[in-house]
């Protein structure tokens, strides 16, 4: 089953992806995504075939989608997740994840436009798993740690290099406008394998291959990033977790490779789908 | 003139501050503090004295105050904006400031526990001067960006040390639940001096000065700050900025001083208030 945001009647709503079609689900919680995500199945199938019954369908190609989660309460990132990754950017293998956050600011739909700023040429792409938090959760174990998981997703934590470097806290350059993108659904945590491990990851900037990995290849995969993570902080529904990136990034190839208006750049996860997006130069008007 | 956010049946209201009460105001919009910081002075004056005809007040000693804005879309930090306390750290005097986030579930209020975490007994007290940002804004100039400030209030960037310094980013020590104290409430810009500059800023543990400065001092003032932020991103009401902290902090101490359960900390900004809070430790509870 896959899950989307959408904007529908002036609001958020989530529809459930069945073939070309968004069926329009009824709102059921601040954080609805989350909410849906972990219905049960006959639920959900209840709730579509009503929908259904009603006419409350949608084109999915002609819906306006957000991103799938459109308003976190937070976007916590783990940077040099992969070990090749931490190589290619010149760090030793970390022993701990290094975390920052993004703002909800930074976040695109599929589909949507993916912004060069204009103060920079330094846009680079990042193919990650993104994790959908279901539940309140602090101090989770090992054991019980997946249970806070609604579902998963695909995101491209797209990263303004130079701003990203001008200082050693990252954040800046990880939060313009329009570079990371999430989407283009969500699958329910239960639909894939456990914690996620042992998919394929690519993303391919205008059709080329630039990164391929797999990821059961995450230094601190799902289940230690929830406990790293809810030993400091509650999660609450609808947060999301964006699991690093492995090697392949722009700014690492020789000669740097970034991306630039016309592009075409997509993170790909099995099981999930495909997340593609458009590259546009920010317009020069105030 | 000062608003507070308090627990009120059994929603987020925003009251003004007279004397000893709370008065209630009607709500405005979904980021209600910052809304009503920037409203004119006869609409707040009106709405008053309508609410205390109606008898809607509540004795302040008795309010349960919530942090000044309670769910920010996002809360910025600065990084080393003071050159005293960048030099206590052994940094360099700094030509941008760090930027990192916090996420909301790391907000207490005023009077509330800040919380020692059971995995560290490094946690640190940070005098800030917080921004509390009226209007959507992107791409401000030295010449309209006061017009984005509903208004400012006292930060207390609780810090976990250890977990601060375990990687370069130092985001995952900024974000333990119960460790940013922001309050009592918020002045309208209007009311202090232009980008709140030259404002007397104190942090004092269990009666001792610990901290004491000028907000003249930031290396980035108010308006700076602003401006190179909104190059990156969309600043949105409700939005706060925290502008980071002057020398006398105690992990830079010789010998270093921690807060531990039993402490008063108290941050104090001239003309806005004393933001107070008792230091507990996280119970052991799961």
């Amino acid at each position: 089953m896959k899950f989307a945001t959408f904007e529908h009647d002036g609001r958020a709503a989530v529809g459930c992806v069945e073939d070309d079609r968004l069926v329009v689900l009824p709102a059921l919680a601040a954080q609805d995504l989350a909410a849906w995500l972990v219905q049960p199945r006959d639920r959900v199938a209840q709730a579509v075939q009503q929908a259904r019954s009603e006419g409350r369908t949608v084109a999915l190609a002609r819906a306006r989608l957000l991103p799938v989660v459109p308003a976190p309460g937070k976007v916590v990132c783990l940077g040099l997740n992969y070990a090749d990754h931490a190589a290619e950017g010149g760090h030793a293998k970390p022993e701990y994840p290094s975390f920052f956050m993004r703002g909800a600011t930074s976040l695109v739909a599929h589909g949507a436009p993916m912004v060069r700023p204009r103060v920079s040429d330094k846009f680079d792409f990042e193919a990650e798993l993104a994790v959908i938090v279901g539940r309140r959760a602090r101090h989770l174990t090992p054991q019980d740690a997946l249970q806070a998981v609604a579902g998963y997703s695909c995101f491209n934590d797209g990263s303004i290099r130079d701003y990203q470097r001008r200082t050693a806290q990252w954040t800046i350059g990880k939060n313009f406008d329009g570079t990371g993108a999430l989407g283009p659904w969500a699958v329910p945590a239960a639909e894939l394998p456990s914690g996620a491990a042992g998919l394929k990851i690519q993303s391919r900037l205008n059709g080329q291959v630039m990164q391929s990995s797999d990821t059961s290849l995450m230094l601190s995969p799902v289940v230690e990033a929830l406990c790293l993570l809810t030993e400091a902080m509650t999660l609450e529904p609808g947060d999301v977790i964006a699991m690093g990136t492995p090697s392949g990034v722009g700014h690492a190839r020789k000669p740097p490779v970034f991306m630039k208006a016309g592009d075409r750049i997509e993170v790909e996860i099995e099981g999930i789908g495909i997340l593609a997006n458009p590259v546009v130069d920010e317009s020069g008007a105030r």
